[in-house]
């Protein structure tokens, strides 16, 4: 068995504009540290998956950013003719990989999410590669550390193996992002995890998935399968995502699936999903402000305050996000940082600002 | 008798920072319009004073802003070797035009003050005129709208003079900054006005009084005087600079003298102190926010968001000033704008930073 990582490159990150654009979403984007999330999620498996097994789902639009930032083959590029959520993203990456490797074990892998823990990291990703080498699809279950209404749930049944701390369980179900009262209920419980969006599973059962669960998508997968290398293979591309409904995996297959298991994470984990990240992970003063290069934050508190050039100044606030990035400046409640698709929406619809998305 | 402005450019404008840098004060940056607060001052008095009775006080760093905003002869422009508040600076000014015209009138304008009707300005400075060629230091007298204790006051006694709506007294009193309670009471007596900063004068009647009142200055800048046009120019400006004191013409000359009067201003007055200078000035949104050009201001209300590139979004926030002014970024609690002077100083002793004032 050889594992392979597919590392889904597709989010668009508007969380975090400014600091990610459309044409630069937050996977390419260095937040910590030195390395973009990206390259850090490539680093992180390399000992397991070296380079040539590392393959990468995008829109064609950032290939000449993914060869900047990492030393990826062509073959190991997989385009999208444009995004379609990750359920078409993963049949696609698994047709093609199946063709090079019918045993291969894939371990599917957002392009933006912060584990610190390396080496806990790989050892859960070896345990689950165990399990999904017996034919299970694996999810990776994060133990929620406070009640968040932001994630989908999955709820454990009994235990399936372990070892060590290692352990991997039946799946009851998944559960929608909950409320905040049963997002409480959950933490409390135990049994339930933050569906973390990471996957390991054989190539043939992903596939077999697709066609017991997304037969339609699966039929269309097969036709793509056998043009890749001829002539129809562009055209066969774009008829596979014009037809495809665009739907997350978890809907589209997880949640039909038996044959599934999630393993506990024994790993930090952090999937970045907006500027508040960055108080989760970097240090502060003793106001309790998050402060970069160049920033200043003066008779504040819990501020964060970020900045690529230049200098910016926060004096007398508290709790905002300030960003400045390339010609794009954000001041934001943290408590508002929600409407931030909005505020998103707002500027597209403005013939003079929509060129800062 | 002609009149003369002496239009004083030395404010450094700190508290407009970064819209204000050192390099370029606040007067010489377009706030409101399209002409700078320099160039509006010097519009505004065109039809008394033609472009060659017009004087400026200035660093000499800023020879070529001001011949870049105005036709201003080189004879016009007066040079101080450095900043000695505005008793030196109109002393300089006095004995330059007492030599050029010794019957001249002159009215002290500060270079960054805002009035909106030129009209009534011009009425109230042809009526201020006519009691200065009697002999008289006029000032003009503000008539408060609020309990403001951020400005001087000026106690008003026994009128003088009047014409329709135009009237100058005598001054009881020159009165510090207020406490709130008793800027109340000033608000209420009628009697106080707001001490502008603004000064009409016989340039005769102004030497006579740092005679009688700064008599040490008043030697060295006699002894300036007899060296304009000499070889020893230089080396005296630098010594009556040097051993000036720096000191405002109020409690230089003003507080001491007797032949003083108030005339009540008829024009709105606006002395841009501070950002909130814009909130009085601009049009507002119906959530109270004062956005300019590729500003944003989301789920906001009553900030203030300006940008002079790249585009400025506010996003959930109240009561904020958010400013991107070339290179750098402010972002203040409105509440708390009184302490940017500290955070300038902060910044000024940040090696990286400074170079931002």
């Amino acid at each position: 068995m050889k594992l392979y990582s597919v590392i889904l490159c597709g989010g668009r990150g508007e969380r975090f504009w400014p600091g990610s654009r459309r044409s630069l979403p937050k996977q390419f984007v260095t937040l910590f540290g030195k390395r973009s999330l990206l390259q850090a999620t490539s680093d992180r498996v390399r000992s397991l998956c070296p380079p040539d097994r590392q393959l990468f789902v995008a829109g064609a639009e950032f290939g000449p950013v993914l060869k900047k930032q990492l030393p990826v083959a062509s073959r190991n590029l997989v385009f999208e003719p444009f995004g379609r959520n990750t359920a078409p993203a993963i049949g696609l990456a698994a047709i093609r990989l199946a063709q090079r490797d019918k045993n291969a074990v894939m371990a599917v892998l957002p392009a933006d999410h912060l584990v610190e823990d390396r080496k806990a990291f790989l050892a859960c990703l070896r345990f689950a590669a165990r399990l999904a080498e017996k034919g299970l699809l694996v999810t990776f279950g994060i133990p929620p550390t406070r009640p968040d209404t932001g994630y989908g749930y999955v709820q454990s049944g009994a235990r399936v193996a372990s070892s060590g701390r290692l352990a991997g369980f039946e799946v009851k179900g998944f559960r929608e992002k909950p409320d905040a009262a049963t997002a409480r209920k959950y933490l409390k419980s135990g049994d339930y995890y933050w569906n973390s969006g990471m996957f390991v599973w054989r190539v043939d059962a992903i596939l077999a998935a697709f066609r017991a669960h997304m037969p339609a998508f699966y039929a269309d997968l097969e036709r793509y399968g056998a043009a890749i290398g001829t002539r129809r293979e562009g055209r066969e591309l774009a008829r596979l995502y014009d037809r495809a409904e665009s739907i997350s995996i978890d809907y589209a297959v997880m949640e039909k699936a038996r044959n599934i298991a999630v393993v506990r994470a024994t790993f930090d984990w952090d999937d970045v999903g907006s500027w508040l990240a960055l108080d989760r992970h970097m240090p502060k003063d003793r106001q309790g402000n998050v402060v970069g290069q160049r920033g200043l934050a003066s008779d504040s508190g819990s501020c964060i305050v970020q900045t690529d050039a230049g200098i910016v100044a926060v004096l007398g606030c508290s709790n905002l996000v300030v960003v400045r990035s390339g010609d794009a400046v954000l001041v934001a409640h943290k408590d508002k940082l929600g409407g931030i698709k909005g505020l998103l929406a707002e500027i597209g619809r403005n013939k003079d600002m929509g060129r800062f998305l």
